[in-house]
């Protein structure tokens, strides 16, 4: 009889709560399935008093998180604190060079310090596992790490965070504004007060920066990731895709092309028959293209106590059982240095819309500056306000255009945009929205 | 440094090949993320002096399945054969009972015999592992082996063959005959020439089987599966569902009853904003319900040589990593034993399509038997045949009803129906396709 796993927990919050209960009512299924017990030992969190609905008679509150990461008893540190420093990040590594497993959902400090953290857990010999970090309990971290061992990836892309999916569906849905869904989302508690930190696209990039490592054998970096978010997206952005058979989502791509590895969060033109397309509100999910394969979808629960608190349990019977992965697939030593790949290099087909002061005049303004810069247009839409009616005081109103264009480069529409804003031929900055094929 | 994982292949169609090329062009990666290399050193087939595309030089040609699965140099026998019986039986139960792991693909195998191989498989210690034989590089049997290990599961459901997705997918799409699609099917390569193993569900069933046991903790058992095919199914069937906001696929559905776990293959009508709806074509899906979290699904190729090849080599590097999980998830000994549910006591909602002979007469004579068994209409639907113009001749023709039911049970659906065809009011056999809803 194999003794069983003793594990501490760090941050009883709703995760936290949640896998205490689920390591005690499924105990017989999960020693059936780890061949060992799993045992919470020790626990901490800032509040000891707090009510939480869980039975933690016989388990230690020890006083810091450091504490229970160098706890002598514990074999599995299970770091829930979040936030990319201190504790978690000082924790974790003691954790690991104590040569404990670490389990974790802080994909924060997985996309600052994960190439430091996988070190320690190679030198000593410790798991270090973190499937809660990306798409809760969508099992896209043992897809790449384990699944796909013996495929090459050529993409992988995905919706990655609920509340701008939820934003992006009520908008398209009910022609709202982004502010307007914002607050709503606020209210049902899908956001949070300071949405930054969703909306502009953080949150996705951190998981793309793990995603990508464990994709690409690249080391795990934040900083290579380029970034924009979905606050400049309007309604009229939404029903001109639509008409065009796209869907607007705000995607995070890590691609490998000839000039490395991009990795980029922005919103995003997709087929409106793509899988990706289909994933509307709250939902994540993420579609992986392995050499020669037609592509695999997992679509599911991005976030939430349960579905956290799952993927959290599933990493810590993989430690029970003996499994020890190289967190970013590969051994430290085979991962390459992240070179980022310049978005003014990125290749694509554009969707551009503009205001043109003076229509038809205009659109040949437009034209000419494309076609400088060798951009070829697919397609070009004329939107009349007013049904095309003439305004009753006879003034020119700004005529909304949208252009398609074929694959070129960033570079390229950036060039041409800037003349045309030179040209005076267009009220405002024009928007621009990358497409992705599937 | 580990040896390296010494591999013996038996079958070497489009899938064996694959798999000789991927653990060779996909050496480094695999060795670093396996912690030691995977070398193929026998392998054996039908034909010796096909041309395969690979380069078999310094492998061993063994004599026969059996020899290689004894042969003292093989670590891990790779089955490609296919088939329920011998040799792929005898070759996999003597690889196991020496102890050696064991990979394979072959889903008829496991649904008839993974219990047996199991045993054998924990007895001496060796992994049994078979992603490859559900849905190919969809990483279904990790996710609920592994991913899901600590979350009890209420139902699992899929897209589990591709062949009828196509058929019905085009069906749908054009508003052609099963025949006619079937027999593009069969044109294209997706079909077999006799493909009453798939049309009939029995492909299905195998799968569903696999899932069941590995979801539910059951002993695998195809016997326990129901199974109707998609032959009855018309292009009228399908408009309807559109109609009612429904599509038509063939599911494998497992699901956790009060009266204990149904496992049933059928034409199924599901809601057209579901995630298993908008799989299209041969494309195969898995939708994993598991306790308090949202549906988790997984959409992928179900088939192809290099899909299933990719699966067959991640099972391959996990032999080599030193996992052994339970093959069905838990130990033998918890596996229970699998009570086939029986279909009568089934409850759900019903589509119901008949040819009335005179209605509205007939509508009257059909709602008094529905009544008499305590079901409750949803709606009900008359479709003029010519747009509603009466027949030239002035004679009575059959006019299709419609009739969705509220969840009932299936003995009752049974006797209704069977008292209005000895009522005499109708023509032919009334069409019955089970409702699944989210």
């Amino acid at each position: 009889m194999v003794a069983p796993l003793k594990v501490g927990i760090a941050g009883l919050g709703t995760v936290g709560a949640e896998v205490v209960r689920l390591i005690e009512t499924q105990a017989r299924v999960l020693a059936g399935r780890s061949g060992r017990g799993i045992r919470v030992v020790a626990v901490t969190a800032r509040s000891k008093s707090k009510k939480r609905g869980i039975d933690l008679r016989g388990v230690e509150w020890a006083k810091d998180p450091m504490a229970l990461a160098t706890h002598p008893e514990v074999d599995c540190f299970v770091e829930l604190m979040g936030g990319a420093g201190d504790p978690a990040l000082s924790a974790v590594d003691a954790a690991l060079g104590a040569g404990k497993s670490v389990v974790t959902a802080n994909k924060a400090l997985l996309a600052k310090h994960g190439l430091k953290l996988a070190k320690a857990a190679e030198k000593h010999g410790g798991a270090l596992n973190f499937e809660a970090a990306v798409g809760a309990a969508i099992p896209v971290i043992k897809t790449l790490r384990e699944g796909l061992a013996g495929t090459g990836i050529n993409r992988v892309y995905g919706i990655l965070n609920g509340t701008c999916n939820y934003i992006l569906t009520r908008m398209e849905q009910e022609g709202l504004s982004f502010t307007e869904c914002l607050k709503d989302a606020q209210r049902l508690g899908y956001a949070e007060a300071d949405p930054s930190f969703d909306v502009d696209g953080h949150d996705t990039a951190q998981k793309l920066a793990i995603l990508a490592s464990l994709a690409f054998g690249t080391k795990v970096a934040q900083s290579a990731v380029y970034v924009e978010g979905i606050s400049s997206i309007a309604p009229e952005d939404l029903r001109a895709a639509a008409d065009l058979g796209y869907r607007v989502k705000l995607l995070g791509v890590a691609v490998r092309t000839a000039k490395g590895i991009e990795q980029r969060v922005h919103p995003t033109m997709v087929p409106k028959s793509s899988s990706i397309a289909q994933v509307m509100g709250v939902t994540n999910a993420v579609t992986i293209d392995g050499e020669g394969i037609p592509p695999i979808t997992l679509v599911g629960p991005g976030a939430g106590g349960a579905a956290t608190a799952s993927a959290v349990v599933a990493d810590i019977a993989d430690v029970a059982r003996g499994i020890r992965a190289n967190p970013f697939g590969r051994p430290i030593g085979q991962l390459r240095d992240t070179k980022k790949a310049p978005m003014e290099r990125h290749e694509g087909g554009y969707y551009i819309r503009l205001l043109a002061r003076d229509f038809p005049g205009t659109a040949a303004a437009i034209a000419t500056r494309l076609a400088e810069q060798k951009i070829s247009i697919e397609s070009i839409v004329q939107r009349h306000p007013n049904g095309g009616a003439a305004p009753a005081d006879g003034k020119a109103v700004p005529v909304p255009v949208i252009l398609i264009t074929y694959a070129t480069h960033e570079d390229a529409v950036r060039r041409a945009l800037a003349a045309v804003q030179k040209d005076k031929v267009i009220s405002g900055r024009p928007q621009v929205i990358r497409i992705e094929k599937n």
